[in-house]
């Protein structure tokens, strides 16, 4: 007899969140700055009520199970509202990233094929300006009012108005727990964006590890604020994970400037809130100038790239603000990591921690993962072996959509993140360098970050980035760039006198130049395809 | 086109739990005081490379994908070992509460058609008796080494023997993640035991809510003592919620007495420990005749019944414990509701809080409550109207195990918890009755419990018990049964004048009888079966 367990069938659907939040933490609130002006303050009640007239009002639009539904949106309550009212009614919402370069935006939108677009006021001149480029969009939805709809040459609908001809009397669709819920680009720096169209499944079990403590640690108490955006990777899980809980969020819309989001987070009691590095950086430099402090705050969660040092120690030591360092990406859901405290920190010099915090973290359960050298063999987990980081998991992508660059999964059915990293024996992640990055010598790898990191240290240097340069015995071998600090000279023996007792022999630079400048992305990234192309046909002299 | 979302596919099975705990917190601390005496210390790495081999060893010994396999133990490592390997390999881990009656455990090893029984050398005797009627068990393993097996009439082998003979060099079973994993069997006061068979799926699923922080809490810095026993609702959920992120697990063996608690909880420095009321009854007052302390103890879970007042005041009051008050049942795996703070704690006065802290605490996310009236009616949530519990999700049964009971499930998916309870708009769910307990006076119901709890306050009273008798024209009205505290003289008027301005006028009891005695179940609850029984003639007197 090999029967099935006998438990309950209660598929994975993301509106059980919502109504779980309006069932049993129904008065909790959720503020919004609207993009109109002015702040919003509704609750989860509300909120869920007003997801489910969006459901019906897209049903009465013509939308089934599977069409594809855009949002191109700031974080507020009607976010959230479609984010649920979309997904719940069995529709994909795809969270399209308004800072994208207006053509990709045109490319993604026509290679969904959505049709319906929910957007906010800010976009209406940009949407009126790619509407006719846009093949499949048959409805603009804008997140306002009667009152505030602008005259337009688009048909533009108020989103209150579509609503508000709804009664809310609708069921959430009953659906295979694996049907597509979500869908998010990444934003490739080559070729054209792909998506990654998420399920239901996925995105319930994202939110059941996120919530818990050693991830972003939400429970009913907790007054989150996602400064990061919804359509940033799903504003790594915070809203499904506030509603499973039952938190109070709190939403800035369209402002990330210091002083709206220190009010807020003072004005709100927010204890924690997540963003991306540079976020923060200017937060710190508001609170320095001001001497304003961050109220009830007790954690930060920064992600989307590397935090650096000064930073976590600022929060911690100036402002009592814990920081878990993460990491994920857009095809993991996006949560991989999380530099939560393990008992190893205790006890710990301050120095010592803050080098675990500088990690990326350990692997929340769900994810599994492993590194692997050149030829695909597993490389130790000692901390020093760095290789090609692989992920596996059941909310980790297994094929873009529609099948854009084919399989991703090896046969073991690991997803290859494009980064290098290590792993240590407590489970620590480091990432080193982006796989497309990294010097291959001689059969050996060099990280150009760590050799980036070590060479701004040296006198005079502002900025470093390290390339690889073809050489003929070698394959490849590093050639640093690097920009002088304001009226300060660079010898090249000084830095390479300043680097010797910090890197290995063989990772010495063949070359040091110094330049006047270096590309950079628009999130203020070293753009290193540029630099590639720049230096293409570079000859390294020879030793 | 309605495709499924692109998502990689990653059954949710048990043995991924000690995989990742030995993957990333491998030496992570698992601390067991045996039952052949002593302290063993192990950590995750070694417990899975151990729980592979009790697969493997299975295997060997023929047992396949869908067998049962019981255990008869107490919480240790082994435990924990057979626990995962058990189910890793496909099997179903059968685990035997030992304080059944015999013929109960004859009864469900037979019924379980158990192949395989692990026990601990406290039960040899025990199954010594009763191995002539147990008709499936094939092999005897006791969960010692060869140094420290008895000799006996049965073919026992030895844990350590069977184990050291496999080189754990094993793959972990691929399964359909709803796949059953453990079959454990309710204690029904009427008629035979029934059997819960849980699958991977609600196993893992079940995990992840326990261990968010407004459930279980439990974090890789826990270190967390389960004194609940694994064949109680499976530890509830403690050995896997603490695998799964990699928290230090002490357990007691066969010890439940206040002295050695208290010691394990100092030395090892456990901060947050789970069990029932009558555990820790004993503790409060070894603390209080002691004068000992807690050590870094920070939060109990307690559960299994009612939580007194005095007992969460005191943990809290005295001790700087933080108590949650769980709700649950071994049809649910076990976890239905848990008592964590919620926003509405902050500023509140403490018997306010406490009031709070009385009731069973607010639904996890994925289990779904609501009350019905005798009409199957759902009742307001107004913290007032009572009635039948009822419960769905994905960790609730769907049918007892072999079909035993029949449907258990109404046409829309609910299971009958049997409870009768009152929800509150905030979600905040509190146990007023057992539905077969309840008082039914012309269609309304009296809470037995309530007025019980009313009535020992009354002068003189020790113990209350309220039982319905019938009635004419009422269908039933309660009979109040009352003990005298020693040296005390209780009177019906007194009694009666007491109860007046505490209940609704008609709860007033039609009769009080005082007794010398009150029949009690072995865990030490009421036994009203009997009860009424003895008063199933009892005629009311006419008013």
């Amino acid at each position: 007899m090999s029967e099935l367990g006998a438990m309950q069938d209660w598929p994975l659907l993301t509106w059980r969140l919502i109504d779980h939040a309006a069932q049993n933490h129904g008065s909790r609130e959720i503020v919004s700055l609207l993009v109109e002006g002015g702040e919003h303050r509704t609750n989860w009640r509300e909120v869920r009520d007003r997801a489910l007239k969006v459901a019906q009002s897209l049903a009465r639009l013509g939308i089934v199970h599977g069409d594809r539904v855009a949002t191109l949106a700031w974080n507020t309550h009607r976010y959230v509202e479609c984010w649920y009212g979309i997904s719940g009614m069995g529709a994909v919402a795809h969270t399209i990233n308004p800072r994208l370069f207006a053509d990709q935006i045109v490319y993604i939108a026509n290679h969904a094929q959505d049709r319906v677009l929910f957007l906010d006021l800010s976009f209406v001149g940009l949407v009126e300006q790619l509407a006719p480029r846009l093949t499949s969009i048959e409805h603009f939805i804008v997140m306002t009012d009667a009152a505030h709809l602008p005259a337009s040459t688009l048909p533009l609908i108020a989103y209150e108005d579509l609503i508000d001809a709804s009664d809310g009397d609708y069921d959430w669709a009953d659906l295979d727990e694996r049907a597509p819920a979500g869908l998010c680009y990444t934003s490739g720096t080559t070729g054209n964006p792909k998506g990654v169209l998420y399920s239901h499944r996925s995105n319930l079990l994202h939110s059941f590890a996120a919530v818990s403590g050693d991830a972003l640690g939400i429970v009913a108490r907790t007054v989150v604020m996602p400064v990061v955006p919804m359509y940033h990777a799903n504003a790594w899980g915070v809203p499904y994970a506030a509603a499973q809980v039952g938190a109070k969020m709190v939403m800035a819309g369209p402002h990330f400037d210091p002083p709206t989001l220190q009010r807020l987070i003072v004005a709100e009691g927010v204890d924690l809130t997540l963003a991306v590095p540079t976020v923060w950086l200017g937060m710190l430099q508001h609170l320095e100038e001001t001497g304003l402090d961050l109220g009830r705050l007790k954690r930060v969660v920064i992600g989307g790239s590397a935090a650096p040092r000064a930073m976590i120690q600022a929060f911690q030591r100036n402002h009592d603000v814990a920081v878990s360092h993460a990491w994920g990406m857009t095809e993991m859901s996006p949560l991989g990591t999380v530099g939560s405290p393990c008992a190893r920190f205790e006890g710990l010099p301050e120095e010592r921690r803050l080098d675990l915090q500088c990690k990326q973290g350990r692997a929340i359960f769900g994810v599994e993962m492993k590194i692997v050298g050149e030829d695909g063999v597993e490389l130790p987990r000692d901390g020093i072996a760095f290789g090609r980081l692989l992920v596996r998991g059941p909310w980790v992508v297994a094929a873009y959509f529609r099948g854009d660059g084919g399989d991703v999964l090896d046969a073991d059915g690991w997803f290859d993140t494009g980064d290098v990293a290590t792993l240590d024996a407590y489970g620590y992640m480091t990432i080193t360098d982006r796989a497309k990055d990294v010097i291959k010598s001689g059969g050996e790898w060099i990280s150009s970050i760590e050799l980036e990191n070590a060479a701004v240290g040296a006198p005079g240097v502002l900025e470093a980035a390290v390339i690889g340069i073809y050489h003929p015995k070698w394959d490849e071998r590093p050639l640093l760039l690097v920009r002088a600090k304001p009226g300060a000279v660079v010898s090249k023996t000084e830095v390479l006198d300043y680097l010797r007792p910090r890197i290995a022999k063989w990772w010495t630079p063949d070359e040091v130049l110094v330049v006047d400048d270096l590309p950079h992305t628009a999130t203020g990234k070293l753009l290193k395809t540029e630099l590639r192309t720049r230096y293409k046909d570079y000859v390294l002299p020879t030793a």
